[in-house]
C-alpha cells in the first residue's frame, strides 16, 4: 500500500499501532504496541508518515519527574506530517485521505486572539503543554496492560497513528514533499516567522542570531531572503560557519574566541553600534541579555524565541532598554498555523522559501533513538524519522 | 520692559545673572549670581521665561556625590520655555526673540538616528546626562569667584539666561501660551509620545498606567484622545483617581487595596485577561515587571519610562514573554523633539491635544525649593517656576 493511503477498516474503533514511548525521564525510548481510540468529537486520527525531532521534545524528554509538565509515559515527538485516517463528529475541515502537519499551537479560528491580526496564541485552546487532549483533558492512548500512556503539546508524532484536536491540525497539498511539510510544522516555521512577521526584517538591516540550530538557521534563510545586509551566527561550535553559510549567515562569532570582549560588543564593533534585529535561538537566560545587549540603541530589536532551560527570568539594564530598544518573544514565529503554514508551503513551492539542506540525517522508526543521539551531540539541523507502516 | 523681549546689550559678552544652584546633594538650592559666557560656536544663549520641575531633576539632585554622572555645584532644571538672546557663529535655526523650548534630547538632524523615522536617539549628541556643553565638554557657568557651575542635561533651565547646543532647542510660536511650552519640553511630550507613538494606543484598547505623575497622566490624556476603552491608573496615593479623571483615567487600582492579589492579577481580572498596553512611568524594576505582568497574551505591550531609581535591572519571566508579549522602552516619548514638539504645539492650538490641569502650582524663582516641596509631599502635577527679570 502506498505509504500515503489509508486503510478504513479501523474507522470508529481503536487501532492497534507501534509508538515509541518515554517511560522514564531520560531513558531511551521503548518501542511497544499501543491502543489508540478512534477520535472523539472535533478530533483526527493521524497516519503519522514521517516525523522530527526538535529540541523541545529532548526538553520534554529530559523534564524531572517531579515537574508539574512532567507526565510519564508519554509519546514524544510534535514536529510531523500525515495523513487523516478518520475524523470524529463535527470535523468539516479536513477528511480521511487529507495530508496534514499537526502543530503543538492550536488556531481556533474564532477566539479574540485568533480573529486577531496581531495574535498568534489561541486563547481557547492555547499551546498543548500540560494536559493529553485539550477539550477532556483525556488520553486517547493505552500501553497493553491497558495503562494511560500519555499525549505531548497536542501531537505525539512519535506513534504510527496519533489523535490530535482539529485546532492542532493543517491540511496541506497532499503532493507536499513530507520532508518539507515536517520542517513546517515547528522548527523551521518558528524561525521563519520570528524573522518575516514578529522582527519583520527589512532590506539593508543587520542581523544577529544567537544559536544555528535549525530554528536560528531558519532565522537566516529569512532574513536573506528579505535582503538582510549582514546575518551574524553566533554559535560555540565553529563548524556553524561553514553550514551557516549555506543558509545566507555571513559573519560569525564564536564566543569561546572573542578574548576579552563580550559577544555583543564584538557584535557591536561588526553592526556600527549594534545589530538591527536579535534572535535568541537556545533558551538562556545570559544569551536573552547578550542578544539584547547586542541590538542597536535608537530601534534594536530583540526577538526571545528559545524556551528558558532552566526556568531563570530574562533579565536586562532598565536603563539600556530605555534608548529606544524593545524585547519581544512569540512562540511558532507569530504564525498562525492554519493560515499561516499553507502559505510557506506555497513559498516553497515557488521557489520564495528555501528549505534546502535542512535535513541533515533520516533514520528508521526503529532507530528513533539514534535521532536524540545526533542531537545531543550537536551534530544535526534536522533528524528525520521515517516512520514504518 | 515685556517679559519676551530681549536686551542687545550683552551680546559677545559674558552676562551676569541669579542661578539657583545645588551645591551638595540633597541640600536646598542657593540662589546666587553666576557669569554665563557668550554662546561659542553652534551654541544659543537663552532667557529662561519660566521652568518647571521634573522628578528627573530630583534624582539628579540627590544623586550621591560619588556617583559617576554626580558633579557638583550644578544648574539643575530641564523643563523650560524661553527667548533667544544671542546666538554664537553657525546658528541659523533660531535668532535673537525667537520663542525656544530647550530639550534634554538632542536632535542634530543629520544622523543615521535623526535621519531615521524609527529612532529619536541622535547618535551623534545623544542626552545630554554627563558631560556640560555637548561640543566641548566644557560649561559656559561660573560662580563669582570664577569656579566652574555645571549644566544638567544640556539645560540648566534653572538660571535666569543659560547656554543651549542649538541641537538642543526647538522653535515655537512667539505667542504661544508659556506654561504649555514649558510642559511640552519635557513630561507631558514622553507621556503623550509613549502612547501615541512607542505604544501607538488605538481605538477601544485597555491602558494600564502605573504611576500618575506628569508622565503617566500625559499618558492618559494621549490615549484617552485615541479612543481607549478603559484607561486604569495605578497609584499609592487614592487621591489621584479623583485627579486621574480629569485626565481620561476612567478605572483606579491602588495597590495599598489589592488585599491577597497583585496589582497584575487585578488588572487581569479588569481587562478579560491582561492589558492591551501598560506604562511604568515610575521608575522601579518591581513595577516594571508588574506592569508586564499586566500585560496581555498573544499583543500585551509594555512601554517603560521611568529611569529606575536604583538602577536594578528589568526581570521578567523568560517563558511569558514567548507569548507574544513586548517590552519596550524610550526617552522624550520616542519624540524627535524639532519635528514633534511644534506638531504637539499645533495640536494644542488646534484643541486636539488637552494640556489643562497639569499646572498644579506656581511659585517664583525665589521660592524655587517650595517646587521640590511640593514634588516631594507627592501634593503636584507640575509646579511652573516663574523667572523674574
Amino acid at each position: 500500500m502506498p505509504i500515503r493511503s489509508i486503510t478504513r477498516e479501523f474507522i470508529g474503533k481503536p487501532i492497534r499501532c507501534k509508538a515509541a514511548i518515554c517511560k522514564k525521564s531520560g531513558e531511551p525510548l521503548v518501542i511497544e504496541e499501543v491502543e489508540l481510540d478512534p477520535p472523539k468529537s472535533w478530533e483526527v486520527r493521524i497516519k503519522i508518515l514521517c516525523t522530527s525531532l526538535c529540541h523541545s521534545d529532548v526538553t520534554f524528554w529530559k523534564m524531572d519527574s517531579s515537574a508539574p509538565a512532567a507526565k510519564f509515559p508519554i509519546i514524544l515527538g510534535h514536529e510531523a506530517v500525515g495523513v487523516v485516517e478518520s475524523v470524529g463528529e463535527h470535523v468539516e475541515e479536513v477528511k480521511e485521505g487529507d495530508l496534514v502537519v499537526p502543530v503543538f499551537l492550536a488556531n481556533c479560528g474564532e477566539c479574540r486572539d485568533c480573529e486577531s491580526r496581531k495574535s498568534n496564541m489561541c486563547s481557547k485552546f492555547g499551546s498543548g503543554a500540560i494536559r493529553d487532549m485539550p477539550r477532556d483533558g483525556t488520553s486517547r492512548f493505552r500501553d497493553m496492560n491497558g495503562k494511560v500512556v500519555h499525549h505531548l503539546l497536542g501531537v505525539s508524532s512519535f506513534s504510527q497513528y496519533t489523535v490530535v484536536d482539529v485546532t492542532h491540525v493543517v491540511k496541506i497539498h497532499h503532493h507536499f514533499p513530507l520532508h518539507m511539510a515536517c520542517l513546517l510544522s515547528c522548527g523551521v516555521s518558528t524561525g521563519v516567522g520570528a524573522a518575516w512577521k514578529v522582527a519583520d526584517v527589512e532590506k539593508g538591516s543587520t542581523v544577529a542570531i544567537f544559536g544555528l540550530g535549525a530554528v536560528g538557521l531558519a532565522v537566516a534563510v529569512a532574513a536573506k531572503q528579505r535582503g538582510a545586509s549582514k546575518i551574524i551566527g553566533v554559535d560555540l561550535n565553529q563548524d556553524k560557519f561553514e553550514i551557516g553559510k549555506q543558509f545566507g549567515v555571513t559573519d560569525f562569532v564564536n564566543p569561546s574566541s572573542c578574548n576579552d570582549k563580550s559577544v555583543s560588543e564584538v557584535i557591536k564593533d561588526m553592526t556600527d553600534g549594534g545589530a538591527d534585529y536579535c534572535f535568541e535561538c537556545i533558551g538562556l537566560a545570559s544569551l536573552m541579555a547578550e542578544a539584547f545587549n547586542s541590538s542597536r540603541e535608537g530601534w534594536g530589536k530583540t526577538v526571545i524565541i528559545g524556551v528558558e532551560m532552566h526556568g531563570s527570568p530574562l533579565s536586562v539594564s532598565s536603563y539600556s532598554i530605555l534608548k529606544g530598544r524593545t524585547i519581544t518573544g512569540s512562540l511558532f514565529g507569530g504564525f498562525k498555523p492554519k493560515t499561516d503554514i499553507p502559505l510557506l508551503a506555497n513559498k516553497y513551492l515557488d521557489k520564495e522559501l528555501n528549505l534546502d539542506g535542512f535535513v541533515s540525517q533520516e533514520v528508521d522508526f526503529k532507530d528513533i533513538n539514534k535521532a536524540f543521539d545526533y542531537l545531543l551531540q550537536g551534530n544535526t539541523i534536522r533528524c528525520i524519522i521515517r516512520m514504518d507502516h
